[in-house]
């Protein structure tokens, strides 16, 4: 219901015709894109905190931070009151996000006050509110995604709760077998400690077991002592690793799916009920039926979607009015929102520059010579084999001078294809918006150039070789060979996937940004200054056992992981991190509990159990759907008609000549057609459209995208009536 | 195409009349359990020669050994001479599966006879045909799983095979990069080794990175280095083993689901055209259409299903024949093979032995109380506190004689519990088929009864407390605590689906032999001996290093892992059961590597690939699936259908009151009814039907059923006509 709060809104915008025009101003101004960033800026400002107060990576005085907080927390609450402006008063405060953020500035204000009073009294206290911060991220209306991956999270618990309790069960029943058995055998660890004699010790260990964590070692004492006790362990990991850890997936997954349906379903309702809406606003008697006019149709969708180009309006046009009667009907009109939210790309074939500035020689014999062999298959292989040659010459030695000018000739080769592939295609297409690749090429290229010139230059000058510059060299030169990837189609096609849901993945970026923030700040209270981190040849006493004599012989001082400590707000996402990964989280866990209390391990495992128990899995179920949704390529209705319309208005591109990546290729030669013996289906005024790739993830921004153009359309058309 | 045999073979069994019946003898015999039992015998007897050949866990002679081998390879090729007299010879031949076994024996005689004439000379050879044993497992008719499982990979190859391409395309990358930021810095490991420095090591390291055995360690050194290297290694984390591992699931899983789509579609076709073709044999003429007689009927499913009760088959009889016109049409006939194939549980309603017997005392007063008492639920929680605290004292030490006492005053309880669970509810209901719980509490009081016998006869007679029998008897008064689990509505659920995928679990435990015999045949060539393990005070040289030199100061020698070696066929298997688990793998790979060849790694890897990325997919590919299909609860339309039936015929139980366990109280109360004042709706004929439970997997050993099934109808059929 929260994530709502614009159609709630809208409906009063607009049902309510009666409504002043100074709050319609108010409630562009809350949706304005500028005034939305400078609300991401202070939340993330807010969170940023973290880094200077103490501990500190770089320390503020404690003055600085707290007004800077005051600050933000301000700016937090006007854009709540803002927001109570243009909701109705009763929705305004059902709504649980609303009052969660207010309780979260109250209680950040608070903790803030008595912080500060007792600091003055030297009493050291704890800044305990720190960890509401990111319910500012979360709450707002903009973070939607991030709700919705947490309602998600929420639905799935209960189930995950008996799962879990299942497979605690399993785990402690295990430990009393384990007791029984290996207990009074006296066996040793590798590290010459007693083996299983502890129950509360033997869970932690078969609990570690489950993530394989330590994995051999913890079997090796027993399997030393009998062959037959490696059956135990085995059916233990067949168990609790193999089956339990896949029907968490699996209930994870299941909800996931479940989840994403009702909200798809919920949202097209939604959707429906808006649109029905905007057509009774902006409806006129013609005949029998209620229609829109066309003009007045145009203006909604000029207002709507600013962005889309004259030519897309007119083939939207087509699709709604397709018996080009001058008016569009309910059924038509409804389908707007569908219509907007596809991609169609428009293509425009222009001719080249320098055809048109200097068609004399653009257009001669040499020119068409090179651009031909340009276009050529070739052309590519020849670079595919200069990019692996090149890849050698990164793995030789650096020292050799041959080698550094051999950079040189490289940098060279790849700016004159560059400049080549700008000179046969057109710029402007070349550059287009969906070029991924063209992009990532020539900003790659150019960094690299940039970057080893200043090298030189300082080298040169200086003498002095900035380590900087030179590692981002190195990057930027290996990142050139990514290239090699594009010209082979089903890399290509893989490719694009992974890049498809990058923008879904940045959702679970900010999940685990919430998860991490709330842990580290957790963890900094607990480990803070208990594990430090000495240089290799720091002469400090215990600097080998992390400056704790408690870690003597320990894991965790033998493996040298003194630098994984809580001592700051970066270290801590590290260690966090690392304890994502899993591997070695017992050695994390039983050097903090060694260097505090043994109950510390308590918030290693809860660590376990939230991030990867849940957010791993909910990570690797959205991965899954996204491929599934990526192999299964079925059009919807509505695209379906798009193409149709394109294709009647013989504007489209066959799809295989796309798949070819000829598209560059058929542009020209179209154009080639237009200026010579005239081409067998020349396109109508040079343009073509196509419908951008297979369709997007329904649960991607894209689709969200969709929800709010509804609500906008309703808006306006309702402005359209009666503010302008 | 070459695991529809059967069907082929019953084509020409019974499509051909003119076949003589000594060739329908062979084929029952061919299909005869005892035969099949057989072949299973001796093919586990073959595979299980490795344990007795060298390097042997029980040494047997090679010429022992080798008489076994020959016999088990004679009785493949009667086998197969049996398959190829009853099937056409030209659907013989094309199959490759027959191809295969035969090229296997041939493999096997010729290493033999080659190995066994060397060895006579002195000459030490190696026995390479022993990694082809598991071709028979494989590639008997009977093995339709397995086979299916490896179709099943076959088909994600392709696939696979881009995605890893693509993805060691992008460790390349990264291991370049690495080179080239941490190749000259001088750092060093944890262990004083220097740290990436040669590319070959580097692509090592971070392929071991992606399955995050060697998390934090392989990246402390930069990081101690520097904050920012840390980046580094997350981004690598994140691409390769989060994004990418997620990916190699994704397209197994969607492969998996894709081959088990089209699997069943050709299942689903062959049983029409085989069930079409059974009723064209027994059709006989009836006004306008022709049908299959009653009594024809009875006679074939009674043939088919021998095993299925007078009753059941009424329904069956009911739902076919659905106006009871004497005849059965094509439509209904073709339907048999689906209604068979549905578990119809039969539940008889019996009066209590007891009552039959001794009716005047068991429906006395206190028998009735009595038996009150034990359906009350108070009942069952008051023995989940006994069990409870039975946990309490299991866990308390052994050694004071009154927690001894209070284990036989537990197992006297628990005794007490099954009696007048049985004196209550009917014993051959309480015993049925589908009552797994009460089968699993039987016989674990029992076993547990016993063994505590067993141990207390031998420790006073012979003072002699055998550990074998001790832990057995730990064991299991452990296992009885799971009972609690059973109380538990929720807990059950996922108890019943985890037991239900059992069966097929077992298909992925003979994938995991295959791949485990291979690798651990290659394995002992490659390791033999190589690796010694000595107890813990043994004095023999270089003890410590697990009896080899090249080991001191490696991780594998200081981890104690020397018992991991593959010396011998059992502790291979260990070996790459804890490579399956993955965690420490890279120190087995170098502590291997170190003791033979840098290249020896390969193996490892080669393990790797196979077994994690495909075959463990797999696997909680299928547990993902079978989870799903258990949460999607929709009933065949067959299914509606026997259940209208029997809803009709009165007969059906509601599923509410199943699901809380009620039934066996609900069968006593409609017996209650039929003693006393005369129920609203007693059952008729003292019997009621249920459909067990939720649908079975379509891809469970039961769907398979279905198809061996349909060609022993068609087979029948023409029996029924011809043979008698």
């Amino acid at each position: 219901m929260g994530s709502l709060a614009s159609p709630h809104l809208s409906r009063r915008g607009c049902g309510n015709v009666a409504l002043l025009p100074s709050s319609c101003w108010l409630y562009y101004l809350y949706n304005h894109w500028m005034i939305q960033a400078a609300t991401y800026f202070f939340i993330f400002l807010n969170l940023s905190l973290a880094v200077f107060e103490e501990p500190a990576v770089y320390p503020l005085p404690f003055l600085a931070t707290s007004l800077i907080e005051v600050l933000c927390l301000l700016v937090f609450s006007v854009r709540l009151m803002h927001f109570a402006k243009v909701t109705p008063r009763n929705i305004f405060w059902k709504d649980t996000k609303n009052i969660c953020v207010m309780v979260a500035i109250l209680m950040s204000l608070t903790d803030l006050a008595v912080y500060g009073t007792l600091r003055i009294y030297n009493v050291r206290s704890i800044r305990w509110s720190r960890i509401v911060r990111p319910i500012f991220l979360i709450n707002f209306a903009e973070s939607r995604q991030i709700r919705r991956a947490f309602r998600s999270i929420r639905n799935t618990f209960p189930e995950i709760t008996y799962v879990f309790l299942l497979f605690m069960f399993s785990v402690l029943m295990f430990s009393l077998m384990a007791l029984k058995l290996f207990g009074e055998r006296n066996l040793q660890t590798a590290e010459g400690l007693p083996y299983f004699t502890n129950y509360l010790e033997i869970v932690f260990d078969l609990y570690v077991l489950v993530t394989t964590a330590n994995s051999p070692d913890v079997m090796m004492p027993a399997f030393d002592f009998s062959w037959w006790y490696a059956l135990f362990f085995i059916t233990y990991v067949i168990i609790n690793t193999y089956i339990f850890m896949s029907v968490f997936l699996a209930v994870v997954y299941n909800n996931y799916r479940k989840h994403l349906k009702n909200e798809i379903r919920k949202l097209a309702y939604m959707k429906r009920r808006k649109m029905v809406e905007a057509f009774n606003l902006l409806k006129e008697e013609e005949g029998a039926e209620f229609v829109v006019r066309e003009a007045q149709w145009k203006q909604l969708v000029k207002l709507v979607a600013p962005d889309i180009s004259n030519s897309h309006r007119e083939l939207l046009l087509h699709i709604s009015d397709d018996e080009q009667k001058g008016f569009i009907d309910k059924k038509s009109f409804v389908r707007l929102a569908d219509l907007l939210n596809i991609q169609v790309i428009t293509l425009k074939i222009r001719r080249h520059p320098l055809g048109q500035w200097l068609p004399h020689i653009y257009n001669s014999a040499a020119s068409q010579f090179l651009r031909g062999m340009v276009r050529h298959r070739g052309f590519v292989w020849t670079y595919d084999v200069i990019i692996l040659i090149n890849a050698v010459f990164i793995a030789l030695d650096e020292e050799s001078p041959y080698i550094s000018y051999a950079e040189w000739v490289f940098l060279a080769l790849y700016i004159i294809e560059i400049l080549l592939k700008v000179y046969t295609y057109e710029p402007r297409t070349f550059f287009g918006k969906n070029q991924f690749w063209n992009w990532f090429d020539t900003l790659i290229i150019f960094a690299a150039l940039t970057a080893t010139i200043l090298n030189t230059t300082l080298k040169s000058t200086t003498e002095y070789n900035s380590q900087q510059i030179l590692d981002i060299v190195f990057i930027l030169r290996v990142l050139r060979l990514i290239r090699i990837v594009d010209s082979i189609q089903r890399f290509r096609v893989i490719m694009n996937t992974l890049i498809n849901i990058v923008p879904t993945m940045l959702t679970f970026g900010g999940l685990t940004l919430v998860v991490y923030y709330v842990f580290a700040i957790i963890g900094m209270e607990l480990f803070q200054g208990k594990i430090q981190f000495f240089p290799a040849n720091s002469n400090a006493p215990h600097a080998l056992e992390c400056g704790n004599p408690a870690l003597k012989d320990s894991m965790f001082a033998r493996a040298k992981y003194c630098k994984n400590n809580f001592n700051n707000f970066a270290s801590s996402f590290i260690v966090l991190l690392e304890l994502t990964v899993v591997n070695q989280w017992h050695v994390f866990a039983n050097g903090f509990a060694n260097v505090t209390v043994q109950p510390a391990k308590l918030y290693f495992i809860a660590f376990h159990i939230v991030m990867v128990i849940i957010i791993v899995n909910i990570f690797v179920s959205f991965i899954l759907e996204a491929f599934f949704v990526e192999y299964s390529v079925e059009k919807s209705e509505v695209e379906t008609a798009i193409e149709q319309k394109i294709q009647e208005l013989g504007m489209g591109i066959q799809e295989e000549e796309l798949q070819d990546e000829k598209l560059l290729d058929n542009m020209e030669s179209a154009e080639h057609d237009l200026e010579g013996e005239g081409g067998t289906k020349p396109p109508a005024k040079g343009l073509v459209f196509k419908i951008a790739s297979k369709p997007m993830f329904f649960y991607s921004p894209t689709y969200m995208l969709r929800c709010r153009l509804v609500s906008s359309i309703e808006t306006l058309s309702w402005w359209l009536r009666s503010c302008c």
